[in-house]
């Protein structure tokens, strides 16, 4: 039986390829060395959830010019060579004494000239997926080559989604829209939430989510307290409201948006303060532009909420998604990455509903010439009632 | 409503960082960095599916006497607060000129003495979350006080299970093994295996797990190619060995073992090999004791395929499990980790039936003092028939 590779035709990974090295060559950067999940699936198509496993490290050179160069474990060579990249070194992983450090070593200084600089992402938002010693080790080994920031070679590259992308993205929305539309058959008074979260993550894998990465969520009256926490076995009661938030993944691919309901008739305060969230997302999507910042998104959102009435809730009201749940930017007031075209990002406002309440109200949306347009079927603008 | 917050009393916390500490004290090391979700979670019962969300670096301080500071995002201060954790330092995340780094630099300083040693997890097996930039700007900023390699204190107390976990671990095996019982129900021939692998997740769903953070397999005549490859739709056919292994968790602890199921009936191969497998793992279970080491679990099991008349397949023959899906140690001839009364381990030993053609089978285990107690149910020795 043949197991499924590539999500996109190897054109696709062609023009990523071309696309960082053009940002490589205007950084002066003689390769990258990526080392997560994310960065590997978005050069190589590989795509499994063996990266659950801390175990082994796995890494890929995009050197300036030419295709990139695999050094994995040989457990993933399978995977990997149904892939588009034919030039893949391996090793028995795990090795305590070599985890790939002599085979990575051995293979960057082959491809590399000895002043080469070597871009790896370690900056905001990146982490490196190798146990640190062994990343000092290679350091070391290397030399005179040296590694120095390449995140933003990464980031402005992996911030533009292709059509494709955007069409990945778009059906992970609308699986996940399916699932949110069908919440009433699952959840209403007397329901413990923990129930719910596991027939909400089921409803998402019958509509065709690969795997559920991520659900989050709260319950309570007039609003939630926190939007991180796991769900209790609590059960749901008349004038709370329901918030799930879910990332499914199919594809490769993330949704990430959220959607409100209410247990029974909502109070005046909660219904103002939806209100007021709906209509400050509209308000933001009748006004956001490329060549906006980040900060832009978040004065926008903020202005809206205000103007509506409604008191802003602290921390982020928006970020980018696409092959994590998160991506950056940030719509906090710190954050001047220009907003560009083809951008995929979540519109995220937050607003409080008494001390210690909150409603968040989320949508994903892909950013064109012409403003948003929008990947999540719109969210009502009156919450459905559970009953 | 009261959201879930800790897994288990917090005297189960309190002798873990009681553990950690002695282990510290023998290696000369003032305090513990942590930054994975893993590490966090074993000493302050913070759980969170937020982890998914690359955005954000999260901090733990274990100093050498006295209890964990957490320095973390403010969107994560609610749910920490309702852990045993007394203090919690917050700064607005993400920020891009100073995420975090301030002040963790502020609270190492304030909390050690200038000669400190603090032990950072950069060993076989770690990874470190959080910006690399950022790391290096904080280890600069600690001077005097510097980092060292702390990967031995955490997983020499991490490796052996206190009871409770031991227990968190059989309700998760449990859960997988109630799905595995029913996977007659959803698997058969003509059923595409994409949808098997949507079906099952849902079952262990449905059977209690809060979520499925891993789900691999294969299906194939006389046995599959690799192991982590996502499912294709590529219907099931009479003759196909399916084999799924799930990663299924209950209150933040993993489950990790197999099972094997026959397309109509098995070839012969098929059957000697999978028989081989399960009496190799019956032979380990009869002789693995405590005081070995990781190599000579992977030597019991080799030994025992070669007599059983399979051919050992390559890579590790098991390793350690609990709030990872893998931990430490490996089964491969190279890790001599010895092997210590009330570790959580698997039995994973493959064989091949036919070339590019293996069949894997997984148990999880608790090591006793004499000798492993399964804690998956027993897979049976002949692989049910799905028809």
């Amino acid at each position: 039986m043949a197991e499924r590779s590539l999500v996109f035709p190897a054109d696709e990974f062609r023009h990523r390829v071309a696309r960082l090295q053009e940002e490589m060559a205007g950084q002066g950067l003689d390769a990258l060395l990526l080392t997560t999940a994310a960065d590997i699936f978005y050069v190589t198509g590989f795509l499994t959830r063996f990266w659950e496993s801390p175990a082994r490290p796995w890494f890929l050179i995009v050197p300036a010019t030419g295709d990139p160069v695999a050094v994995i474990p040989s457990i993933g060579a399978a995977l990997m060579a149904r892939t588009w990249i034919g030039a893949i070194r391996t090793w028995d992983a795990p090795h305590p004494g070599d985890d790939g450090v002599s085979l990575l070593v051995d293979t960057l200084c082959s491809l590399l000239p000895d002043q080469a600089r070597i871009g790896v992402p370690m900056g905001l938002e990146t982490q490196l997926r190798m146990p640190l010693a062994d990343y000092e080790r290679v350091a070391a080994g290397i030399a005179p080559r040296r590694f120095v920031d390449g995140t933003g070679a990464v980031q402005r590259v992996r911030e533009v989604k292709s059509a494709a992308e955007v069409e990945a993205i778009r059906t992970s929305c609308a699986i996940a829209g399916r699932a949110f539309a069908r919440v009433p058959e699952i959840a209403g008074p007397g329901r413990p939430l923990d129930r719910v979260f596991r027939d909400f993550q089921a409803m998402l894998l019958q509509e065709g989510a690969d795997w559920v990465s991520y659900l989050a969520g709260g319950a309570g009256p007039d609003g939630y307290g926190d939007v991180i926490s796991p769900a209790s076995s609590d059960p749901l009661q008349g004038g709370d409201v329901l918030m799930l938030d879910t990332g499914a993944v199919r594809n490769g691919y993330f949704c990430d948006f959220d959607r409100n309901y209410t247990v029974g008739p909502a109070s005046d305060a909660v219904k103002r303060t939806h209100a007021a969230l709906w209509e400050a997302t509209e308000d933001t999507l009748a006004a956001l532009r490329p060549g906006m910042l980040a900060r832009d998104a978040h004065r926008l959102l903020s202005e809206a909420l205000v103007r509506r009435g409604a008191e802003p809730g602290g921390g982020r009201l928006g970020h980018g998604l696409g092959i994590t749940l998160t991506e950056w930017p940030s719509f906090t007031p710190l954050d001047h990455t220009p907003l560009r075209e083809g951008m995929v990002l979540t519109l995220e406002p937050g607003a409080l509903v008494a001390p210690g309440r909150m409603l968040v109200h989320e949508e994903t949306i892909v950013l064109r010439a012409h403003g948003p347009e929008l990947l999540s079927p719109r969210a009502p603008l009156d919450m459905p009632e559970l009953s």
